[in-house]
């Protein structure tokens, strides 16, 4: 493959720095070179300098002139739920007429709807609404997007998904981490306990015999997982060699941030409820808290978790958008930072390290990407503004010029 | 100029109904067509219906093959301050930090720094950063827009601004209603007294003379303008043929929107502190209230304007971007529809109203913009979705496919 050269960035905004998450001041520390470049050479990074330096040893090179803009790592999208099907416009219109969570399932809304379309699709036709949000994805800066099952609920149901995730990581330039999100409700042909027996004897053992995901998640909450269901469904996630993950305290503080610490999960994703204990408890197991401003937005709510907190608690947190059709159908990381500085009072530099680096580490990928440092991955964003801010400052409006993965063009 | 036929939308939403500003119940008929098409004639519509009926006449037409998706009336973005220098990166950052507007302005930021930009800025920059603005409201489907000047704030200064947005109006498709707010802020370098004689005496006769305002505006808000200092101002901006607006409520209640009724002024805008005798009060004198929850999420506050009981009230009203670098960095009012949906409690259908054709009549344009009916003009937009709730739905992400000004193709 040949080498690249991107030349005359205005800000080569890198996150370079420790080779681990970043915490309390870390995260504002962003290592940007002014007029700067990048070499690239069989999709990965081999220099990051000012552009004049680069611009020396890019005589071979195919040059991408970024022409005073910026260039940022590709965002690291930490929780989607990416693959399902149709929409959910009625619930949302429903919504704005003051009906409640409870009157828009009676009406035939909520997760359960999504659930039944999800069955009711093929696999050719779920790959191809997925294809339709990746490319949303690619589109708004997002090179890697965790991505959980979770419509479909029946063996079958939650295999044909983890196989259209599959399908889409190899078919698309977006980069897809798969979570089995099994424990997502309950469906309605069972009861809990039944259900929660089909996840741990035969759910998890085929899903991890076909390596179809890397992460097990839980949505711990009132009226789904409660904390012993919970604790049990990703006990055994982890015999079975899965990495944790778990949706708390989103709706209410059910102990779930707690729960985090006591297994030591990978991440604690949602968090609107969680107090100072929770957040103490996570601190202390080294949980990487997941932030989800979209959802907060999305649902009319104004319970912001407390990311200004955490950061000085020393946590390294995450954002990340929560795409999915009922509470954020939103797949832009720059509207999440908006919502992070405006809302949950981040500075731009730690929403963008939220985003990328940190969001890296809590995939498992924080070796290859997240950061724009020679031996990574050549996967970057190139946006139409001279100042990393201007990413969460003007909201509303695609700024993204042009999107690269592994060092070819990709959106 | 040839025929343009618009076929194949899965809807035409056309907003056409009674001659005047919708209100109440009549906010969510949008009359849709649906498969359906449009036929136009040197810039204006001649009929909108069944793709199949509009195929039949179209056999001279150039063809624009909607393809499933809808088309709607160009957004008309009815408070905007679009003409500035520069950008407030820097109190955005400030704010984070969870700074007040007080601490912000006595470090350098607020009103004041654009002023000074503005008034250091040539024409041909000022022109220049104005139709970076234009191309971004285009390219988020709005074809109208209203501008206020104010960032000036002398004579010259001030005329400066209104030419420029003539010469955009003239030199882009963007077509601009412009405001003369003189009365945005005292300039420092004088007192209240001083500068409401000089807008008074000088200001407003000139601009009235050169016609280059159509409404004057005023900033009524403790610290700026008060009840007394703006009823003068606007008083005698109608005795000189300007039509009236008003910044009313938005940090106080100040009594804003009382003057607004007394003075029966054409729309009052913000209106976050706005009460139930306020909203009386502009139902009664037919003023038609500019809602603008780009600010509200923009400062990262939470009290936005009581949209829903201001329908529920019966009045026309109106929502806007409120475009401008210190409090709504945003020109994209699908993002607007969202942030009116879901934290203003406005439906789909009543928030593409009161961004359309309340929005043209609020600007005296109701007779030839807003809708989709025979005799107005072609200004329209093609989103690639099938269903309009989708505008308000996903968010964050651009869904323009295409938008045409007078018939002809400008983003």
């Amino acid at each position: 493959m040949k080498s690249l050269a991107v030349l005359h960035a205005s800000q080569v905004v890198t996150l370079g720095g420790p080779k681990r998450p970043r915490v309390g001041t870390e995260m504002c520390e962003l290592t940007i070179v002014r007029d700067g470049g990048m070499l690239i050479r069989d999709g990965k990074i081999t220099s990051v300098a000012p552009s004049d330096q680069i611009e020396k040893n890019a005589s071979n090179a195919e040059i991408v002139d970024a022409g005073g803009r910026i260039v940022l790592p590709g965002f690291v999208d930490a929780h989607t739920h990416l693959v399902f099907a149709g929409n959910r416009l009625d619930d949302f219109e429903r919504r704005t007429r003051g009906e409640s969570y409870e009157q828009i399932a009676r009406a035939g809304g909520g997760i359960w709807s999504t659930v039944q379309k999800t069955r009711a699709s093929s696999d050719a036709d779920l790959l191809k609404q997925a294809k339709i949000h990746a490319d949303w994805f690619l589109k708004c800066g997002t090179t890697t997007v965790e991505a959980k099952s979770g419509y479909g609920l029946t063996l079958e149901d939650e295999l044909k998904i983890l196989r259209v995730m599959r399908q889409l990581n190899e078919e698309t330039p977006l980069e897809i981490v798969p979570t089995f999100l099994g424990a997502h409700a309950v469906p309605r042909e069972t009861d809990a306990a039944e259900y929660i027996k089909l996840v741990i004897e035969e759910m998890l053992s085929r899903i991890a015999r076909e390596k179809l995901a890397e992460f097990c998640d839980v949505f711990c909450e009132r009226g789904y997982f409660d904390i012993e269901q919970s604790r049990r469904i990703l006990t055994v996630a982890r015999q079975f060699g899965l990495k944790l993950r778990i949706h708390a305290d989103q709706l209410t503080n059910s102990g779930g941030a707690q729960l985090a610490a006591e297994l030591k999960t990978t991440t604690a994703d949602h968090l609107e409820k969680t107090n100072g204990q929770g957040i103490a408890a996570m601190k202390s197991a080294g949980v990487q808290p997941v932030l989800l401003p979209g959802s907060v937005h999305a649902l009319g709510l104004s319970d912001f978790p407390r990311g200004r907190e955490m950061v000085e608690a020393g946590l390294a947190i995450v954002i990340a958008t929560d795409f999915n059709p009922g509470s954020s159908p939103t797949p832009s990381m720059p509207m999440i930072l908006s919502l992070a500085c405006t809302q949950m009072k981040l500075s731009p530099a730690e929403a963008i390290t939220a985003g990328t680096i940190n969001a890296a580490y809590s995939l498992n990928r924080g070796n290859k990407i997240g950061s724009l440092e020679p031996g990574k991955f050549a996967n970057f964003s190139i946006f139409n503004c001279e100042d990393y801010r201007e990413l969460a400052y003007w909201f509303g409006i695609p700024q993204t010029h042009s999107v690269y993965v592994r060092g070819r063009r990709a959106g």
